[in-house]
C-alpha cells in the first residue's frame, strides 16, 4: 500500500511528540510491570542456565550457524513472539508487538549466533559451581538466553510498550563474518526502514554501555614461490621465510593504549609436505583501533612489512626458479562508527545502569553496533548480565550466580523498555 | 620345512661360489638377451609412456597410496610376475624367477608409489611436446613404469638370471612415510632375509649412481599459548610470534656446501579465527646432510633456536594468562649410510654406466636405499632415464624423448641383470 506523503509525515509526528514528553527513563523500574518481569526472571533462572547450555551446545562457528538459528527460532517462538523467521542471511529473529501504529519505528535487540571457534572444536559445557566453561559461552551465547528470557517474563507481565520489539539471534558478527548478519538486516531485511533504535547485547558487564564502535582492517596475505625440493632445491626463495619476516616486524610496530590500537597475527596455513620448500604459505591479520587514523596508520606500517619482506626474502636466497610474491586480500573493514552521548538511548542506559546503583562505563568495542552506528542509526551494545572472560580462547567462562546474574539482567530489560516506550 | 645349518651353509657357497667366478659386469650389454630386451623397449617406448601418465594421475599421497598400489599391482601381473601381492604395509610387488635354489638370495628392485603431494592437489598430466609435466611425475612415477617395462621386456627375451628379482611399489619414501614401505621389506617382510642386494629406482639422471644416503631429521614443533581476543586481550603472548621467530632465525644458520646440510620450514598450520590470538600453531621443519656431524650441528642450533623463540616471546608479552611454550616432535629420523664402492652392486652399476659412454656420478641422496644402507644390505639408487627437475614442486615436469629415455633405462636394465647374475 502506498501511504501518501503527508500520512507518513503525520505518522511521524504521532510518535515523535509522546518521545518528547517522555518521563525520566529510570522511572520505568518502579511500574509493575517491570517489577513484576523482573520477579519471573529471579523465578526462571534455572531454566536460563539450561538454556545457556543448551545453546552453547550446538556449534555455530563463522558461516555455519544454521544449527543453532533453527534451534533458537524453535526457541523464540516458544517465548510467544510474533512473526518468527530466518531470513535469507540466516538470523533468526520474532516480534513483540508494541502498541503503536503499524509500521511505525520499531527497536531491534540482537545477540549474535555465531562463534569464533571453527568447526570440530569440542564444545561441551564445564560446571563448577556457578560457573560454566565452554568456547563461545559468553561470547556471545549467554545473550540469545537472555533475549528469551525478556520475551518470556514481558509476556507473562503483561508489559506494553509502544514500539514493536525485534529480537534478534544473528548470524555473522566474528571475524570471517565481517558483520553481515546486521549489516543485512539493516541494508536489505524487511525491518531495514522501522529500525529506530538498535541494542546489541554481547558481553557481561551490564554497566559497560558500547557507545563507539572499533573499526578494524583485516588481511589475508598469501605468500607465494616456486617451490621445490627441500634438499635438492636448498637455496630457492621460502615464502614462508617472507611470512615470518611480516608477523616478526607487524609485532614492533608501536601503538598507543589511548586511543587504544592493536593488531594479531591470527591464522596460518600452507605448504607441501615436510620435504619441500613451500609454493605457498598464507596468514592472516587483524588490526583495530577505536581512532580512525591510528587504525590507518598501522594498516600503512603493515602493508609496508608485508612488501619488505617478500623484497627481503627475494634479496636473502635465489629466485632463479621464481620470485616470492604476496597476494594482499582485505577480507574485513568494519567501519568505526559513535553513538552520541546526548542520544536518547545512550540517556536510557546511563540512567538505568546508574539507577540501579552502578556507575555507567562508556566503551569503544568492535561489535554489531558498529553497523547501525555507521548508518547513523542510534545503537549501543549492553551487557547480559554476571561475570565472564576468556572470550575467543577454549578456556572461555562466565559465572551465572544468581544475584550478580539478575542483577545485570534487569538493567539490560530496563533499558530495553524505556527505550521502546513502556506503558 | 627346517632347514639343517650345514645345508644352508652349503647353499650360501653355492651361490658364492659363482658370484666370485663373475664375468666383468658390462658383459652383460653384449648377450642376446640383454639386447633383445632393450629392442623390446624401444619398441615399447609409447606403452611406458602411456603408463607413466596413468599411474601419474592415480593421486597417492603420504599414507594414501592405496588406490596406486592396486592399479601396480595390477600392471605387475600383466607384466608377466609371479606371485604378485601387496603386503601388509601396502607395498605392491611381484617376482621374476631366478634359476637359483628355491629360498637363495634375491634382488630387490623398488620405485616408490607415493608423492609429497596432499590430497586434492590437482594432477592432470600436461604434454608439450616430449615433456611432460604433473606432480610427482618424475619422482617417482616414472621409476614404477619403468620396472614395469623391464619386467615384460625380461620376460619376451627369454632372460634367464640365477637370483630372484622381487620388483616393487613401494610405500612411504616421501616425507610423513619416513621410509616406512623399505623398512617394512627389510626387516618385516616375507623376503626380509633373502634380499643381498638393493636397488632403488628414483630420479632420471642414470649416470648418477646414489652409493650414500643423506641423513635427516623432521621436526613438527607445536607452539601453544593462552588465546584470547585479538582487541580485548591485545598485549598477551602469541605463539605466532615465537613461531615466526624461529623459522626467522632458522634461516640465518650457516650450513656448508661440502659437506652439504640443508633445511626448509616447510608446512604449517593453527589458529583460532583472524580475531583472536591463536591457542595454538605448529610447523614442520625439515634438516638434512650427508654428514652425519653437520646434521647434529644444525639440529641443535635448531633445537637452541626454538628454545630462544618461546623465551623472547614471554618476555615481550605478557602471560598473565600463561605463557608460549612449544611442545617438541620428532617426526622423521632417517638414518644415513653407504655402500662402499668396493661393493659389487656398486661396481656393476660404474661399469655399465661407463661402458654404455658416460661418466658415472657417485652422490648422495635421501632415498630409499638409506634403510639398506643402514641394514648393512648393499643399495644404490639409479635412475630411469631421461631428464627431469622440479620434484616436490608442482611444475614438476620430465621429458620423454624417446632416445635419451632409451639410453638410461637400458643402462639401469644392464645394472639390474648383472647384479642379479644373467646366465
Amino acid at each position: 500500500m502506498r501511504i501518501p506523503a503527508l500520512l507518513t509525515l503525520a505518522s511521524l509526528l504521532v510518535v515523535a511528540t509522546p518521545a518528547a514528553a517522555q518521563p525520566k527513563p529510570e522511572a520505568v523500574l518502579t511500574t509493575k510491570g517491570y517489577q513484576a518481569a523482573v520477579n519471573v526472571l529471579d523465578r526462571d533462572h534455572d531454566r536460563l542456565v539450561a538454556e545457556i547450555i543448551k545453546l552453547t551446545e550446538i556449534p555455530a562457528p563463522p558461516f555455519k550457524e544454521a544449527a543453532r538459528a533453527k534451534a533458537y527460532a524453535e526457541m523464540l517462538r516458544e517465548a510467544g513472539l510474533a512473526d518468527v523467521e530466518i531470513d535469507e542471511e540466516g538470523n533468526a529473529m520474532g516480534v513483540y508487538r508494541g502498541t503503536g501504529p503499524a509500521g511505525g519505528p520499531m527497536v531491534m535487540i540482537a545477540a549474535h549466533l555465531d562463534t569464533v571457534f571453527p568447526e570440530g572444536t569440542p564444545i561441551k559445557v564445564r560446571r563448577e559451581g556457578t560457573r560454566l566453561s565452554a568456547p563461545g559461552i559468553g561470547d556471545d551465547t549467554r545473550g540469545l538466553a537472555v533475549l528469551l528470557s525478556y520475551a518470556r517474563a514481558m509476556k507473562e507481565s503483561g508489559i506494553k510498550v509502544r514500539q514493536d520489539i525485534v529480537f534478534v539471534g544473528n548470524v555473522g558478527e566474528e571475524g570471517p563474518g565481517d558483520l553481515r548478519g546486521v549489516r543485512y538486516l539493516l541494508t536489505k531485511g524487511k525491518y531495514k526502514d522501522r529500525v529506530k533504535s538498535f541494542f546489541s547485547m554481547d558481553g557481561t558487564d551490564a554497566s559497560r554501555i558500547v557507545v563507539g564502535g572499533v573499526g578494524s582492517k583485516r588481511y589475508r596475505i598469501t605468500y607465494k614461490g616456486p617451490g621445490g625440493h627441500s634438499y635438492g632445491a636448498f637455496g630457492l626463495v621460502n615464502p614462508m621465510v617472507a611470512m615470518s619476516q611480516t608477523v616478526v616486524d607487524f609485532y614492533k610496530i608501536p601503538v598507543p593504549t589511548k586511543p587504544k590500537a592493536t593488531y594479531s597475527a591470527s591464522v596460518t596455513g600452507g605448504g607441501t609436505s615436510v620435504n619441500s620448500i613451500p609454493n605457498e604459505v598464507f596468514m592472516e591479520f587483524d588490526m583495530r583501533s577505536e581512532n580512525r587514523e591510528e587504525l590507518a596508520k598501522v594498516e600503512k606500517a603493515f602493508l609496508a612489512i608485508v612488501q619488505k619482506s617478500v623484497e627481503g626474502e627475494n634479496a636473502a636466497r635465489s629466485t632463479k626458479e621464481g620470485a616470492v610474491s604476496a597476494d594482499v586480500k582485505l577480507i574485513g573493514d568494519r567501519p568505526a562508527g559513535e553513538t552520541a552521548s546526548t542520544q536518547q538511548i545512550v540517556r536510557n542506559a546511563e540512567a538505568i545502569v546508574r539507577a540501579k546503583g552502578l556507575t555507567p562505563k562508556p566503551s569503544f568495542s568492535s561489535t554489531d553496533s558498529n553497523m547501525p552506528m555507521s548508518l547513523g542509526i542510534p545503537a549501543v551494545t549492553i551487557g547480559s548480565g554476571g561475570v565472564g572472560d576468556r572470550s575467543h580462547s577454549l578456556d572461555e567462562w562466565i559465572d551465572v550466580e544468581k544475584s550478580k546474574s539478575l542483577e545485570g539482567a534487569s538493567i539490560g530489560l530496563g533499558i530495553l523498555l524505556a527505550t521502546a516506550g513502556m506503558q
